[in-house]
């Protein structure tokens, strides 16, 4: 799929998701277009005196729900409700009419998952937090995925200032929410009609296509894959998959989960060196927690650095122009060490 | 719909956006949620000897397709290839299998739409040289719209680095593109689903709704108004649209194009005096050129501030979190002068 010669590689080229069916254009040459130069001015957080999730109690956060301790009986994990939250607990919907418009209350669940070490991002922390990290994420999901009102819940993590985390000190969040997205039903629907089509699971699929090419494929271990998807849309955007079948994040086991933190710890780490510690996100795509059965989905991890900005076109027809050819953006994070 | 208190004021509320079906969270408590100091940094453009887009001759850009001189026959506006484009001119998509994953070439159009003065962005220019710009988008319109591989065309404007504008002088893009991207399907069906069922405009319902409970109206003269929609997705989100039911940019006549330049002159010197000189993105939003006919469609331009960061959350469900009130941003672009 890699254009044979110079001239090829600079085309611009359509990729479609095979999930959800969306493209997105890969346009190398469009890296190499003259820009005005400007005052490289990353957004860098100052120094503060008290950090709120150095200590959440003082600083007066709500009570936490989840908490870890290590060895010598400190905390390491603690997790508890967003005092500012986008979705807050409520008894109804109470959906209200205004003319055409209709509105309802943001109903749900916000919650912050915060590692001990201020100075130390997910990557760098020593493996057992990581999957500390990590299990505080499913402990949280599978207490929520039960209550009221809640059909799906979105685990993700801002990382730096332009990726949004408006609090330097690393923490992720939990939203439970009262529906399932369109575009969470996007790629849901894009999953059944394949497995209805083919008596196959569409990332099994992918995981088959990428595990014979190799060109995609960032790291792997026993239980889990990383590689650049075919049709990223951002320069050295990453999967993380299970290889195995699996539909809930929330049944993940204990090796699993430490294979999990091991290829996370990975994938970022090489991240932050090829590209010098980048902002970034990533979220949880799993299956709805609706009530229905979701057995052709397959959860995994997305993860989209702030490699470009998405402008007046992305955000005026959803399609993402991408000026790394995903087969060497993946090729760079394997060399890396 | 504002809350008539302060507490109600700061729950979170979801919106449905009437035409789409999608759903947003107006979240303004958030706006007061602590946030670590940082180096306010915003990206400038350095001072450059030579801008590529003040002679574009000099600077060997594609040649142009297109161009208005003024009365001291200096040239006012002129449109040219873009010279790293996204879309390319082609005589076949030229489709790809690779295993279970489709490519095709990008095939299509992206030209650049300049105008003369390198300081003055948009809404700095004089009114009869908006009026040349907005023609300009329409003439290249019409000239690409019939073009073979053409199904749909955006009309975009970048202003400012953070908005992705990578060449500091002010200008805009015109992308055709061989497909109608699924967002953009999104929308035509909504107004399509909300035509057959109320036999009505859903673009013309929400004119109705604005002008009735003007709280949200930012602007209006004789053929445009402009507002901050319901269900807006960011903060000091403007929509400008045409008051009377028109299906297709491309047919605008001369008075109304005047009309379109003051309310756009308007409203963007609004939101520069409000937020001091934010980056934003504008786009079109106009039926497909795909041969069929879209009389129940309305088009519009769509201003989208760089306000807040979309960040895991919106990434991860494609739902938007803003911390601005929709009557409260309308409130405040009304009364600054």
């Amino acid at each position: 799929m890699i254009a044979k010669n110079k001239n090829q590689i600079l085309k611009s080229e359509l990729r479609q998701d095979l999930v959800t069916g969306e493209w997105v254009v890969i346009s190398p040459k469009r890296k190499k277009r003259p820009t005005t130069p400007f005052i490289e001015a990353h957004y860098q957080y100052k120094d503060q005196a008290e950090c709120i999730f150095c200590d959440p109690v003082k600083s007066n956060q709500e009570k936490d729900v989840l908490i870890y301790y290590n060895k010598n009986k400190e905390w390491v994990v603690r997790v508890f409700s967003n005092k500012y939250p986008a979705f807050q607990k409520g008894n109804s919907l109470n959906k209200k009419l205004n003319g055409p418009y209709l509105a309802e209350d943001a109903v749900g669940f916000h919650e912050v998952v915060v590692s001990r070490d201020h100075d130390h991002s997910l990557p760098d922390l020593a493996l057992e937090e990581i999957v500390a990290v990590l299990r505080a994420y499913q402990e949280r999901y599978i207490k929520l995925m039960n209550k009221k009102f809640v059909d799906y819940i979105l685990v993700f993590h801002n990382h730096g200032r332009t990726a949004g985390a408006s609090v330097a000190h690393p923490h992720s969040q939990l939203i439970a929410m009262p529906f399932v997205s369109m575009d969470i039903k996007k790629e849901i629907r894009g999953a059944e009609d394949y497995f209805l089509k083919n008596q196959e699971c569409v990332f099994c699929r992918i995981l088959d296509q990428e595990l014979t090419e190799k060109k995609r494929i960032i790291f792997q271990n026993e239980y889990f894959v990383a590689f650049c998807p075919f049709a990223s849309r951002m320069g050295y955007e990453m999967w993380l998959l299970p290889k195995d079948h699996h539909p809930y994040f929330e049944r993940l086991g204990q090796t699993e989960r430490e294979e999990m933190a091991r290829a996370l710890k990975e994938v970022l780490s090489r991240l932050n060196k090829l590209l010098k510690g980048p902002d970034y996100n990533f979220y949880l795509h799993t299956s709805p927690c609706d009530g229905h059965i979701y057995s052709y989905y397959h959860w995994h991890l997305e993860i989209l650095p702030k490699y470009s900005t998405w402008a007046g076109f992305e955000l005026g027809t959803g399609i993402e122009i991408n000026t790394v050819i995903p087969e060497l953006a993946a090729e760079e994070l394997r060399r890396i060490t």
